[in-house]
């Protein structure tokens, strides 16, 4: 393909994205294709010679959009939003088509600089507090997932709790960290990669609405110490995954402060409604923490992958994750005068993710995501409501922002039954989740275009199927 | 942004690109911009409200393009090249569009078996063995880097030397790794993130070619087999990122084999010149290995980011990172019918990388990328001959396919003066690096539009600085 087929082929293509998006109502949310259906589909061996680009949109038609779950759908109310805009989609257009790799400052200084620029940005529009500011001793950097960002914070945890010894001879299996048995997977996951392991993984209880309670915090890590184990992390969520639970923030930090523990403030997806001034409670506690992820790719509009991570002491993470041979040395490097972004995560390499922050602030303002936001938790109040009034169903956790969990009062086999049905209408998507040991069905609603007929839609889709 | 403003938006960044990439060559190749010098031309704080998208791409005109370096330029010589190619960037603009998670089969089987299928396509294209073809037991996944693949590669090592101990109780600190001091930091950095230390990586001798000498391997294993350690894995590089020296593969596996120990094979930039039969040299030995990793992205045209990760047995992949809470299950998981791709990496979310893959062999065939690296090795040939000729200079490392390593005779200041003097041209771009304790400049040829005259030019500001 030459400049000019690329033009021409760019061009169908950008046409072939806001059509497919403009339709994407008429489809089915989630795909039907069995597995293996889509790959026989599909020639076993590549081709040995080019073909037209037109038989490849053809066949992204005919092969692939069947095979998707359509996570831009306005009646997708599964798992978290990934939800995108148009700036956004064209701020990944640009990053791919300028090619270049922001892992060290000199290898493309604006891709650092604007990325810590929109860092400081979000910042403000999230109300996050200034010891996270990159011109302090903290700092934000773009990492692509919630459970790298999470990782990141376990290592620099580990880095200062035990002085680099990890580092350098290894984790000593001593250490414990701390979360709830409604924290993201993330975190176990992490921590086994750290090679800390599980076992050292204590799930704080947690009181009547799923939230950490602070007194068994302080209480597991008496006992721990007490065992002569080193407890030296903690991870609290503004906003689970099951149920929207928000742990007490300001109550666990005191705990953290007083035992000298690493807080980490996972809020995924919940952090991005301190957008609106009124949600800003959500980030209650954050001031005290020494690490804190959202994502702009969740609930703002802005493309997969795009986490944001802040630290209020870049050393620690520096510290941990730093690495230079010869090879990487740079002048300016070397005089510490800039950010190198590859010490703040876990590959070298790096994509130009600013762009699709910059593109989206800028092209549509802050507004649109506020308004999104603001009919989203109108839209899940409604729902809640419309659970209490139906005598079928019940609330499974206290309702929060864009989130509402139900079960069906006829127990776990309806629920799931409900659940399955749902889904397999095409008409909407749920996931299936468990509180308090029962199933329960997760509405959360955060499309862009997700409208109230959508909601109540799929309200009677749930209803004609109990 | 609405669908219309999209339309006309994207069109035109698309000519934006196409031009940038166009008049790519008369610009310098890095940026010389100070440090914060980005960052000042820019606002402090978020707009307030939507600006005409015009104004953004005139921004990137003004202020981000000439703070980039330009990893597409032809005259870009240093590193390994990032290079990328029309159809990969639709690719990406693809995936941007379509805004699926492919974390899980049912979260769009289309993305996963897309993603298996390029995985056995390039299988096929690089004639990499059988047992890494997702048929078997074994398969491919895209990770987004090289340093990810190693850190998957050691993580499911571990789970399989520690029978799962490691993911339940931390890591012992018996383990111990070997590589040698010429492979990527990214195995240092691998091993540390897994708790595992910088202490307990062994750097094996290497002979007079940067390569590792198995018999050294064997020593070292014997010697901390006699101190009561666990050895348990060993990164072999095939093309280092100094000088591309390649470890003897193939006599390696065979201490591998007899001592039990897990062979990872990290060819990020050199695997890919098996797309030519007469390179496949590259791969002695690999048919051995228990894991593989090479980069797409580096000099295939195939956009950052892109790697090729293949095991022998995902078994052991799967048993160190799957983690399945109640949320993340589905059917056809629990029926163990599909690859839920989650499995195969640390971050939960991922991006439709596969599309990129599709698209660049679809439209443009593997034939372009085998003659652009047959252009490189032979330009490469061809420099190496001009080093060998100029008194000034000598080869600091036999030269090996595209990568050319040379030093001043006066020294290693010398050396550097010319790194540095020649980067600061802006005429071309280089990275200095150490072999043998003294300074090399690495000429590494990979630009997709880099031609002989782009190395000449370079070869005669080399001269001419010197």
């Amino acid at each position: 393909m030459d400049a000019e087929e690329f033009r021409r082929q760019g061009h169908a293509l950008v046409d072939w994205i806001a059509t497919y998006l403009d339709e994407l109502e008429q489809r089915p949310v989630s795909s039907t294709v069995a597995p293996g259906q889509v790959r026989a589909q599909l020639p076993p061996s590549p081709p040995a010679a080019a073909e037209p680009f037109e038989d490849v949109l053809a066949d992204l038609d005919r092969v692939i959009v069947p095979g998707l779950t359509h996570w831009q759908h306005p009646s997708f109310f599964a798992y978290f939003p990934c939800n995108s805009s148009y700036p956004a989609i064209l701020g990944e257009l640009a990053a791919a088509g300028l090619g270049v790799n922001g892992m060290l400052w000199a290898t493309s200084p604006a891709a650092t600089e604007l990325e810590t620029l929109m860092c400081d940005w979000m910042l403000e529009l999230l109300d996050l507090p200034d010891r996270f500011r990159s011109t302090g001793a903290g700092g934000g950097v773009i990492q692509g997932t919630a459970s790298e960002a999470t990782l990141c914070a376990i290592l620099a945890a580990r880095e200062r709790a035990t002085e680099g010894r990890s580092n350098r001879s290894g984790t000593s299996g001593r250490l414990v960290a701390y979360t709830t048995g409604q924290a993201h997977s993330s975190i176990e996951k992490g921590l086994r990669v750290a090679g800390i392991g599980s076992d050292n993984l204590r799930l704080v209880a947690v009181d009547d609405r799923f939230a950490m309670r602070p007194d068994a915090l302080a209480a597991a890590v008496a006992a721990d110490r007490e065992a002569g184990l080193v407890p030296f992390f903690v991870a609290a969520t503004a906003g689970t995954t099951s149920s929207l639970a928000f742990d007490p923030v300001p109550a666990i930090a005191d705990v953290c402060r007083t035992e000298r523990l690493w807080l980490h403030v996972d809020a995924a997806m919940a952090g991005i409604a301190a957008l609106c001034p009124e949600h800003r409670w959500v980030h209650a506690g954050v001031v005290q923490a020494d690490s804190y992820c959202t994502n702009p790719h969740k609930w703002m509009g802005i493309n997969f992958d795009c986490d944001l991570f802040y630290v209020a002491d870049r050393a620690a993470l520096l510290a941990a994750l730093s690495i230079l041979p010869e090879y990487l040395r740079t002048a300016a490097g070397d005089a510490g005068a800039v950010i190198d972004y590859r010490d703040w995560q876990v590959p070298l390499g790096r994509r130009f993710r600013a762009l699709k922050v910059w593109f989206t602030l800028r092209a549509d303002g802050p507004e649109p995501a506020r308004a999104m936001i603001r009919r989203h938790v109108d839209l899940a109040t409604e729902v809640a409501a419309w659970v209490a009034d139906d005598a079928r169903f019940e609330l499974a956790a206290p309702p929060a922002l864009n989130l509402v969990c139900l079960r069906h009062v006829d127990g776990d086999g309806a629920t799931d039954a409900l659940v399955a049905a749902a889904n397999a209408s095409g008409a909407a998507l749920f996931t299936r989740t468990v509180l308090d040991g029962r199933s329960a069905l997760r509405i959360c609603i955060g499309g862009r275009t997700t409208e109230r007929r959508h909601v109540e839609a799929a309200w009677k889709l749930l209803q004609q199927l109990s």
